[in-house]
């Protein structure tokens, strides 16, 4: 029951904060003698890079993964697998400046709420740099399940309610930087060669899981499976999917899960992404007194966190799935 | 890790199938000194009852619940209060004639993916029948969060994609039913008076919690928190919620959850329900055997579940909420 | 995180109170197509009956166990398993008497320090009557491993210190009663047929979950696992097990469990019983507003609680194994 | 349910092996506003550390613990405190030559069982070392207690079956090491000012987490509460505590817990520590092909880890009384 943790079986912890000394995860539970080395917890988090295309933000950070424990001659033993992201490039005067200052659409009000003081040096844990650990940690459960023939990917499906025009899409980051302003948009992740019987009814259905694990995510404030919400405005006779000979669904509407359970059929999630709330712009706030201030959140920030967050969704994705997998053997007695 | 349970420190554990001898809740880690008595679990079981209205099924289904233990000269004792509802009416004779057919839009393929072996009478633990005794556990959630000054309320927010307008969407379900079909819809709750300052980062947070509570309703496709998806169609500066005087936000767009904790304003989340499956136009589906077959579900099936998850999804946000309150308090040392 | 709740992927649930309407368990995580029947459930429930020797309580107390959920046709079907024990026999006369006071060596002081109010009818949720529903949850686990080949077996290893000599024994509780008083004893189980490999490091070691359960039950204040106690009196020389051809232990001193993981060979574990704290000597106490009262505690009560305590005990063994062989199934990947 | 986390609110995650690069400890759940700074952590850990005795093993171990999270400006801020210790002095030539072998009385044969591989350097995660970690976290919950008036202290009861003798104890061990044997003992630990209330029934009751909690630490093969296993050799009206006025207790046999809930007496556990495995003396076993062999395991081991552990049971200690006292939180609605 700690906060800071997620999965059943296979379980992940993360730790630190934005301009602490290191962040990290403890990945627990895993099988053992799984092939697992840096490199490939490098390459999902150099996906997470900042810097990398025009409509990104400029920093530089780069994250260099470190396997403390659980690998012994380049397999999993079963002994928890701890992985170590040591920060760089903190400078928290930017901050100090704002310190006083609750960020609108930021944690900095309801943390203080909650704890009566915090970390105020980058966001500390509520910021996005956080995910940087779920993204290692969700290196190891992909590793898992490709060897269960899973394959996970996402992509940005919406920018500023666009759709499918990549163009127009990367315009409307442009215009909003220009603007000192931000936009939001909507992340697609799809899993496929999921077998059918992942999930448990009732409570921890498996869209149960991927919900609570894409909501978990800062920016995130939707989600749904398949079709979604556009199965509110459907009949039936169009929202069920058939089924055919030798139990194939003729359609996916339902996104790969019926009553909470892995259908066979490709798992398929959106999450709404809302707008990077540091903006230049001036806002109304108040200082931690209550008095009214006036606030412009400079910096390097992206003015639309959706194309970073794809390897964060994939990486949650993989954890429930690879839990849901592990979970799923223990029925099989 | 017991999926048929939920909640961290107020943990409800439910169990029952559809025709079985009955169903029921065991809610664990409640206060003591709690006022409780049937009459209130009864309250709103009540209103989730069918047969209430002309957009509903006919079905007499008169729950009664009983509170076998937790509670002594009508307080609660610090022990597990467990409720069991009996189980009257159950005809399992429609469903003899289908049970080796796999309804499209049930569990029934993925149960039988999973389990190998499936109760067929009424759904069995995938019936709709099972969130009863989630609203006889809601009930006593509500009871905690109402001596704290909290209230939850939730209503058809639209049918069929029409919002706002009760007479068309009466119209939408009754159409829907003479065609032999049925109508998606959403619902929303709310839940004013909730302080500032629940929720448990990273994994944690309240609208992961909501987002898996409501989720894991059977026929719910999508959550959304505040403004949710239209956020990711938004810019910032329209997206942020400034902060006035004294810490009181200007807008609630948020949805009052901020950082994965709450922000003392209005709690808001909207749920995507799809159409009933169950529909008497014909489908195509297979047998156990994967033979091509012809399905059309008969009986007393609402043409649109909406109106009837309203309590249903009251009771998970009362769940939620509440269990947010004592794990709250346990950081207050 | 539920404190009426025990395992980690076999999840027992139970609750009730001694004079209330019922008790009960319901036991989550069961695989699929396991054959269950009331009547095995009832055999072992019998075995915890009192009334059955000289040397226990001549109270009767028919326990019915009553399947609710879960099992279909004779097999389990993944659903959660809920069995009912209603209450008979329940006259709280002689308990109003001695409400207001704190009996020696019960939990009425302690829980009404915790809780501020309690059920003090026969015990209410401390009674021993709560270990019925742990024998019933065990009969199903029990069930489990005999379908893997472990069988369980419990024994009154010692009575007041006397080991091996039934008669004496049985003497030993015989001259108690006639003194008003009780006496305390220690039991051993053994399971046999147990595969090297089950238990998880570090904290979910197999003698750590055994220890936990078992040191559950209300009377038990010591738990050994192998040899034990007697092991911090011995050498290495003495103490090791060696290993023989092939991969078996030569000796088992250490029951069965070496670095918190089973071997192969016989789990064994001893467990202490106090002597049964109601006696009808007169003792001192104070009543809820600290004031010294004499009492005595009449009634029916066993002067020996270790011969009712063997299949007691002999449940959570069998839960605890059941649930480490279900969770080193989803290790197996 | 990771097995390598512990702790209900307050939970610990370990990680590490032997000769690994670092091993370490993510504490979760800790309230806000706690003074914490890395030399009370290093205290408890420079008391865990060999060499200190002449009866103990010589080796240079300088563990440095290093705050990576959670502390801000001196106070913990509510994320999860991650602590670091980097391993040095690893030398694995040593158990090069034993790799095959399976030590007598050592986790090698059953780690080999569960995972198929295992990392042999200085025993891996299996090695005593892993609880340099406990202590580490057992820090953080010490200095929680602190607040609350608690107090933690441990030392060793017995040796070889002396009690109360030091210099006969350092005698024993002395003598032990000369033949190349060594000999296990007896560590108690106490609790003072423990409130009343802490424990939480059925199954999470406060001597079933603490004997959880020691159970789990590598040597320990048997746990009692209060006066034990001699409680199992007593009658009633010697073993019950009687209540004074005012509720103070005038006797303290059951180790300050009734019903699984503290009494507001000092809490007193008692743990069987066996003798260390690592002996010179030759003994029996089999290579990992089940072949007979020979077995002498050399090197700088401690002839009784006794007066070692005694750090280790009070850190396990404390963090059963910390989460229980969250939990116990939880409930004061």
């Amino acid at each position: 029951m700690s906060s800071n943790s997620f999965g059943a079986l296979l379980r992940v912890t993360t730790f630190g904060e934005s301009h602490g000394p290191a962040i990290g995860a403890v990945v627990d539970g895993l099988p053992s003698g799984l092939e697992i080395d840096e490199g490939m917890i490098q390459r999902d988090l150099d996906r997470r890079r900042p810097g990398k295309s025009p409509v990104s933000s400029p920093r530089d950070e780069p994250d260099r993964a470190r396997i403390l424990s659980g690998v012994f001659e380049g397999r999993t033993t079963g002994a928890p697998l701890a992985i170590l992201i040591e920060n760089r490039d903190a400078d928290s005067s930017a901050y100090e400046k704002i310190k006083e200052l609750y960020r609108p659409g930021h944690a900095d009000f309801t943390w203080d709420k909650k704890f009566g003081l915090r970390d105020w040096r980058g966001g500390g844990r509520s910021s996005g740099r956080e995910t940087a650990a779920r993204v290692a940690a969700g290196a190891v459960a992909r590793r898992l399940l490709e060897r269960a023939g899973v394959e996970v990917n996402g992509e940005v499906a919406a920018v500023a309610g666009i759709e499918s025009d990549a163009e127009r899409m990367e315009q409307a980051i442009l215009d909003a930087r220009e603007a000192g302003d931000s936009v939001g948009g909507v992340v697609e992740v799809r899993a496929a060669g999921v077998p059918a019987g992942l999930g448990e009814p009732v409570f921890d259905k498996l869209d149960a899981r991927l919900a609570a694990a894409l909501m978990s995510i800062g920016a995130v404030k939707g989600v749904e499976v398949g079709d979604g919400f556009a199965l509110s405005r459907a009949r039936g006779s169009e929202s069920n999917d058939a089924i055919g000979e030798g139990g194939r669904f003729l359609t996916n509407r339902a996104g790969g899960v019926l009553g909470g359970i892995s259908s066979g059929e490709e798992i398929r999630v959106r999450v709404a992404v809302k707008p990077t709330p540091s903006i230049a712009a001036e806002q109304d706030t108040v200082d931690r007194d209550g008095q009214p201030r006036k606030i412009s959140v400079k910096g390097r920030h992206d003015p639309c966190i959706a194309p970073r967050l794809v390897p964060v969704a994939e990486a949650m994705v993989c954890l429930v799935l690879a839990d849901a997998m592990l979970q799923h053997r223990a029925r099989q007695f």
